[in-house]
């Protein structure tokens, strides 16, 4: 068998990771002698996911390991050879060969923070025939990344922050790393964990777990058991844990008005067999048979007979039916049984809940009331069943200092022209009030004065705002062929996302008729956009 | 800058790549003393995707390689033992830097063979602790995968064997890897090539691509155009392409019925340009300004200066507006105009459609009536938007010669118990009549014998099939710690899906209300369930 090789998570983000077009035009461009051309590209998107009114910036870190490592190997340039049509000239093989990032600069947003339609998140300036070889790939980093990170924040809003939320997803996920992918950035939007170990090792986020139905069901009696004694936690007394369990179970049949002999002994012989594995991390799938007469019952007998060895049970997990309801009963009974044991801790132990949760269950089962403590989240966070695409695009604004402009009959499609700069305007509160862009060469807006700010199309649409705090939203991440500014850890990037979404009013981030958010353009920029479009009749013309 | 590693699409499939609760349960069963156990899993499926009636399996190739490699590093038992709890014994760790595959045996029906609810893909056997360590992983593999290869088999279905499919897909991909399995999975099933270029490197299958409409926009006038000669095909001539274009343009506009002022001439320059670097893959994307008063004068302008020396044009591509109606104008131009200056081919040049496409676009498109020679596919076709997950799961049905079976109220949910084989049943004209499960020690029903076929829980339902073929469904495909069936290549599963494809009658594939395929089991298996069944009361308890 061979060795496995250690992962390598980024091995396939390379330059040939990218749509062909992105060659052949480079390939057109620099046969045409548009080698020194110099252009400035968007990466925007148009439209909010989800049917909501945010978005949440994510990718940044993997696009910049991108640019880090751009490089085309000799296998590369070989497969291209062979690949691109007969009479590609082999001068341009060369010239991809020697392809550095020193000019090109990457402007961006922090990773974590909102953001909205037709602000840009990065912008990519450089030699045309390099910048344009980026699209596909930034794409592919920016578009799943954002997307999902805004989906686990969703999850998080919807549950709030009492609630623990587990990724669950990787089974579902769309490729193995789509479910790495989902992984990681469900952590960024507000995850708590994942059942993803690779993911774990990887990045460094907590995994968690505990055991599925088979693991129940491959348990059929005691005689399967073997007859082991567990250590009590101060390690002064041995037990024998099934037999404890039995005396328990005896105990509490009457608080469960049950009858014993329909309570599983597959499923408590598999509950026994996970405590003495994991005596101190004891959480049990109680619904195999039936939660409340079987799974219940057996849990609470382990979990008692644990405690009288000074092991604390962790909780449950129920993966069918009624969660909201099955929650408040199992609660009542963990309330009952404290009381009636004194033992205080047994009302608060964790009911965790599964089973094809998206946002809408969990807002529902808010809604009938419950007792979860946490929710683990599967195919519908990772695969973003509700939307699972960002329609992202990468878009030329700028030549050689000339402003490009693709017009539309469609507004909706009109890119915003030439090299522009973003500030997010706040009030006193700290909420975000509105987005502005500008031209690049214009000052920027100042605290405590007015600024008129207007819609990119809609002449009527416009107002003053006086901000009380101007945020800058770009720096330079990529410059000079190195990454120049620290790179956040992942606990720090979920910290960002949580304090950008703070500053954003409770309106604009509800699940139901969300308020939307406004994203402006200077008085320049407007005059800017509004004499290109009018420069050049027939609409439908470039400028 | 850092040399690029070359990359290493599997490297992420190990052991690892798993939910933790396989590892923490593999501990329950070692510490329990369960490592002799032998299991017996199958991983199926309960329902079709996409609201059709069949599915494609796929992923087996990387389910086998993942068996070959799997391996526990160094590292990797490093981050387990700081990630499972305190007190986790060190010799389970032994247990499993030591795991070989060797007693594990993997039956699998071929890759690319159609596939129906219940009937198991996959069947695992061996030791339990190790046989349940490979869910999670599995599950990743093969519900990706067949997923998406049963949505490209369903655009192949809609589009008709004469059209090509690309797939375009690689920005809205989840993941970057999410868009190298789409672009795989999209080959096998049915797909013609891809526009993503390590796809192609890694996979071996044909890259497609022409140029966006930056490259269209990035041209604003002649100016850019640096003159250059063209060397005719046959190398005994040069012309300047440009001259030669704007000559034919003059000649095309009153064919168009346009004023030359109107047709844009930064777009005439890109042309020129990419047919300058491809002079005979020429294909150009005519929708940037206007299709019918630019777009498409400018590129017979460039098609025909071509072909004065010697060149063949590929044809166009059109990125918006209604697809269908467009198609139809641009083949009566290409008509009209091959007609008019005596160039026959000009009227068969190929017509690329893309722009959201989807299995119900090309549906609606056919019954328009159309003249498109080739969809590009990107988002609907990578993401499966319209059900972006195949629900298989992986389920435990025999321990130790025992059958496992789970009851449910809901009886969809209820797993077929013991270890059974599946054969197909064929008629006369080869499609395919029926599956058949059976008992795995029963004999094979044997063709032009009639058997009894039984639906697996409704008594009434019952029917004696007389099979012209009987096929049986599974392969030993790992045993002894090898791979012992020769794995086809890209382009022989692609024709396996095809010939698995016309086994089934035209009503099951159909995209409106299709005929569901009947999967049955024999009479000793019926009994044997419904004895399982049966004979533990109440219901809701484990046989």
């Amino acid at each position: 068998m061979a060795q496995q090789p250690e992962p390598t998570y980024n091995s396939i983000i390379q330059p040939l990771l990218t749509d062909l077009y992105e060659i052949t035009m480079a390939y057109a461009y620099w046969k045409s002698g548009k080698i020194d051309d110099y252009a400035v590209f968007d990466l925007f998107f148009r439209r909010n996911p989800f049917g909501g009114e945010f978005t949440v910036f994510a990718g940044l870190e993997e696009c910049l390991k991108f640019l880090q490592r751009f490089h085309f190997s000799d296998s590369d340039i070989a497969y291209l050879k062979q690949t691109l049509p007969k009479g590609t000239e082999d001068e341009f093989f060369e010239f991809l060969r020697n392809i550095r990032l020193d000019h090109v600069t990457l402007y961006a947003m922090d990773e974590g923070t909102v953001a909205f339609p037709r602000v840009p998140l990065l912008r990519v300036e450089g030699p045309l025939v390099i910048t344009q070889m980026l699209e596909t790939t930034l794409l592919t980093l920016v578009n799943y990344a954002s997307l999902i990170t805004t989906n686990a924040a969703r999850f998080r809003l919807a549950a709030g922050q009492d609630v623990s939320l587990l990724e669950f997803g990787l089974r579902r996920a769309q490729g193995p790393d789509g479910g790495l992918s989902a992984s990681k950035y469900s952590y960024i939007g507000g995850f708590d964990g994942t059942s993803n170990v690779l993911a774990g090792k990887l990045f460094n986020i907590p995994v968690r777990g505990t055991h599925a139905h088979a693991f129940v069901t491959s348990f059929s009696g005691f005689a399967e058991l073997e007859p082991k004694m567990i250590k009590s936690q101060n390690g002064n007394q041995e037990i024998n844990l099934l037999d404890s369990a039995l005396t328990w179970r005896k105990k509490l049949v009457p608080v469960f008005k049950v009858i014993e002999s329909q309570v599983n002994d597959g499923e408590l012989a598999s509950f026994v067999s996970y405590a003495h594995a994991f005596p101190s991390g004891f959480l049990a799938l109680i619904d195999t048979y039936d939660v409340v007469k079987s799974g219940l019952v057996n849990f609470c007998a382990v979990a008692l007979a644990l405690s009288e060895i000074g092991y604390r049970a962790i909780g449950i997990r129920l993966d069918s039916g009624d969660l909201a309801y099955l929650s408040i009963v199992t609660r009542q009974f963990f309330a009952k049984i404290g009381e009636k044991f004194s033992i205080p801790w047994f009302k608060d132990l964790t009911i965790v809940a599964s089973n094809d949760i998206n946002e809408e269950t969990i807002l529902s089962i808010n809604e009938q009331g419950h007792e979860i403590n946490c929710y683990g989240v599967g195919t519908h966070l990772v695969t973003c069943q509700k939307q699972p695409a960002l329609g992202g695009v990468y878009k030329l604004v700028e030549l050689n200092g000339m402003p490009r402009m693709k017009l539309s009959q469609d507004v909706e499609k009109v890119t915003l022209p030439g090299k522009k700069n973003v500030y997010r305007l706040l009030n006193k509160e700290g909420y975000a009030l509105i987005d502005l862009m500008l031209k690049h060469n214009e000052p920027p807006p100042k605290p405590q004065e007015k600024v008129l700010c207007r819609h990119a199309f809609l002449e009527s649409k416009r107002a003053y705002v006086y901000p009380h705090i101007v945020e800058p939203l770009y720096k330079v991440y990529w410059q000079d062929g190195k990454i120049c500014q620290p790179l956040p850890d992942m606990q720090e990037m979920q910290n960002r996302v949580k304090e950008s979404l703070n500053t954003l009013r409770p309106d604009i981030k509800r699940s139901l008729n969300p308020t939307p958010y406004k994203v402006s353009v200077s008085m320049d920029l407007f005059n800017f956009i509004h004499e290109l479009w009018l420069e050049n009749a027939p609409i439908g013309e470039l400028s």
